[in-house]
């Protein structure tokens, strides 16, 4: 409790600060890394209190809260990079999150997953890996189809965002149905399975937390989004690059550090569960209802991505498959993911 | 036995009908509806006279027997699609059957299966479903390295009538083991499993009703091919969407509903296998065996394809196997199935 | 013994006449001709005599030996290429390797286990063949990531080289994971299921032939590559089929007949074992090895390919994945690996 409440006023700190650097124009780059520090330490404090909240309706509640409430940070600054027409910094936004919890954070918790285990396998239950990777193939198919006719500019490429529309109820319809299968069925089994949930912060203390957090987020999330452009020139890093990689290290901050930590702990089901609810719901719930709410905004968000994505996207969804759908992995297939999060870090740093 | 006559008298009223719009230089909207609808009811007789022919002889020849049957409506549109130099038809009709009996058929089978089951998930034997993923995958090979070979417009592709005859007599090779090892250690399996076909026609009278049906298939496909070029133009609809989804649908419309019916009354196995059998039929047998027949036509069938149904093969190949693979699916993954049915005929809606 | 004296007898006398037909500038179809089949050769007595050193350590550094060694004539044919500035047969040469172990090789062991077997399917443990699986993944992602950045020529694509060494360092760290974990959890495992290797030569023998057959394989391969820009000319062929096909098949010549035989009489654990970690090693530790030791030379090689290879080796990785990740593996689905090259040479030929 003393240390959450310390490291909470540390993040508060960095709000103001970012708030101070932003309003009084200063340097964009000291906004740009006060403001991603901030939303980081933002995304910490919304994962704990929605802990805490979850505490009270047990474990199913808990994991469909902490997917919807964690994934604020890159909710707002994918709103706010649409209002500000940043089309490459909220599609990247997106993208980085997904793959930063698919490649980087997953591969590091099949090595401490791996390391912690006797047998050198860190094993699991293979039913979420697998739907994962059915979601993840869906989104696939309606991403990859736009993106090729984007590319050969036939007739389909001039009706991008009625497809989006068409696919992105597809995408919310199928993930409805899945959450709707996947909390009933391991209800039971989860329940079983995971050591009880502790509330860490008081109940309504939670809920306050929760609301503060949030609103900050939102107004953190506007500073960062309007630094961007001043801080990548300055930096001589590409927006791109600051999608995949900063926004979403820093938005999945957390996710990271749990999901870690549980695989190294050795609850290997609890810490697929964490990392893999993630890459679902940022396919199959939060992308495709983003285009739906950009419909509202001038600046419409597709399915349409740079070919590059495309490709990294589609062979992240057959390596991610292919190394936890059978239920066990080594410690060498999560450096294999690991390698792919840097390689791909790479070509984009280059773009 | 009542039923089916008064069927086959709506069917025939449909060809006929067909045929007298077609003579009299009716609009070709008219030719193309009630022609459209004669081939989808022609594709249920011909399902249902080979059913009672193959009760002669055990469910391994059944098999055999509709698949290749079952497959007339849709081989006659091709033949007369490439003698009239439609080649988009042509391969869009290829295409759209594949699409629809993996897709769209398989998924409400799926979901009507797992609807069927007490523990909610539809569980079925998992060679059929892997054997079909392969053929795919080898069907899948020869198409992207000719569509990208075409693409990139190097040497290879002054050559495709050539590379899509080698490749064609590869798929028909290794179709041919295939269904001479399937069928081989299949057989007491299946013996054991099935219940017997019963035989809703007497045998002769089958036989009758076999050729009947299949010389009324040539003619209405016949008239169907020439009545397209207008009927898109009056309805607005583009050539693919009537290849991939209208001929796709029509022509599978009995084993959808013998699939999706099959399913439903819980006899899982027996589903997969009508579904699957057809897929793999088409992608390794049908469409090289036309390649091979349309050497003999002045317009060439080849295997290069739009980039777009490229991908979507490759997804849809990964697809079903991810989700029949393992030998159980849930609901959710049916829906998955047919939401990507939905997003590919909205991209080919627009082409 | 007296039957290896003879066959290195005719190997060295096709050294020999490559050199004699090398420097009396005859005719460059006779060196190209000549110093093909005694690169084959080569190949054949380095496994030979690797496998001969081995027997005094065991089945696991044997394997490790003869994945390094036995991949020793590729290399220099890939060195020398780089050093003559032939950039196309250094790529493939390597790809062609690739593609005759993971397709030719593998289909013809699996068509022999399976008609080895009494139950016509071809079983072996899952491990190997889904770390292949893992890092032909790995490596398709470094590979196709490049590729597509190049085909839409974006400014990652003006720095190939950069990412190409990032590529290359992660690649072989990850393959190094993957050996030291390999080697260590199999060791008891292998030891009790292997045969004892048989040394056919004696030690000191043995090292003798393996340092003369090496600096051979070095002389060879420098005529090689200088009488591929005639022979090609004069027979018609590609350098791409050169690569693809002929230094492939030469390269692999021992491999091949080795697994197959293996395959033959029933030792289907230690075939796939030979076959596959030729997959494994030619992607992630010859290919970004070369990748490094080219930044010594003028021309670099990077993993850009042309799209046509990328999509073959994506379809091959995940062919050879469906087929050989469930411990099983039927007659057809080897005559399925073996059509896929069949159309891949094809293509190849008329490029």
């Amino acid at each position: 409790m003393r240390r959450i409440t310390l490291l909470a006023a540390v993040v508060g700190a960095l709000c103001v600060a970012g708030g101070v650097l932003h309003y009084t124009g200063s340097s964009e780059i000291a906004v740009f890394v006060c403001t991603g520090a901030a939303l980081g330490g933002l995304a910490w404090l919304i994962g704990t209190a929605t802990e805490s909240v979850g505490a009270r309706f047990g474990p199913a509640v808990t994991g469909a809260l902490q997917s919807t409430l964690g994934n604020l940070p890159e909710l707002f600054i994918v709103l706010f990079s649409l209002s500000a027409g940043e089309i490459v910094v909220a599609q990247t936004s997106i993208l980085g999150s997904l793959f930063a919890n698919a490649l980087l954070v997953l591969g590091l918790a099949i090595v401490a997953g791996a390391r912690a285990s006797s047998s050198e396998v860190m094993t699991f239950r293979k039913r979420l890996p697998n739907d994962t990777a059915t979601l993840l193939l869906l989104a696939l198919f309606t991403i990859a189809l736009l993106g090729l006719s984007d590319q050969i500019g036939d007739r389909a490429s001039e009706h991008q965002v009625a497809i989006s529309v068409v696919g992105a109820i597809c995408l919310l319809f199928v993930y409805g149905m899945w959450l709707w299968s996947y909390l009933r069925s391991d209800r039971h089994v989860e329940a079983a399975l995971e050591e009880p949930c502790h509330a860490e912060l008081p109940f309504p203390f939670a809920i306050g937390v929760l609301a503060v957090a949030g609103i900050a987020a939102a107004l953190v999330s506007d500073w960062f989004v309007h630094s961007i452009d001043g801080a990548v020139d300055a930096l001589g890093i590409s927006k791109a690059f600051t999608g995949i990689v900063i926004v979403a290290i820093a938005g999945n901050a957390v996710e990271n550090v749990v999901g870690i930590t549980l695989a190294a702990k050795g609850q290997s089901d609890l810490a697929i569960s964490v990392v893999k609810n993630s890459v679902a719901q940022i396919a199959c719930f939060l992308f495709p209802a983003l285009v739906l709410v950009s419909l509202f905004f001038s600046t419409r968000l597709t399915f349409v991505l740079n070919p590059v994505y495309i490709g990294a996207l589609a062979v992240t969804a057959l390596a991610v498959w292919q190394i936890t759908g059978d239920g066990r992995a080594y410690a060498y297939e999560g450096w294999a993911l690991v390698a792919i999060y840097v390689i791909l870090a790479t070509v984009v740093f280059f773009e």
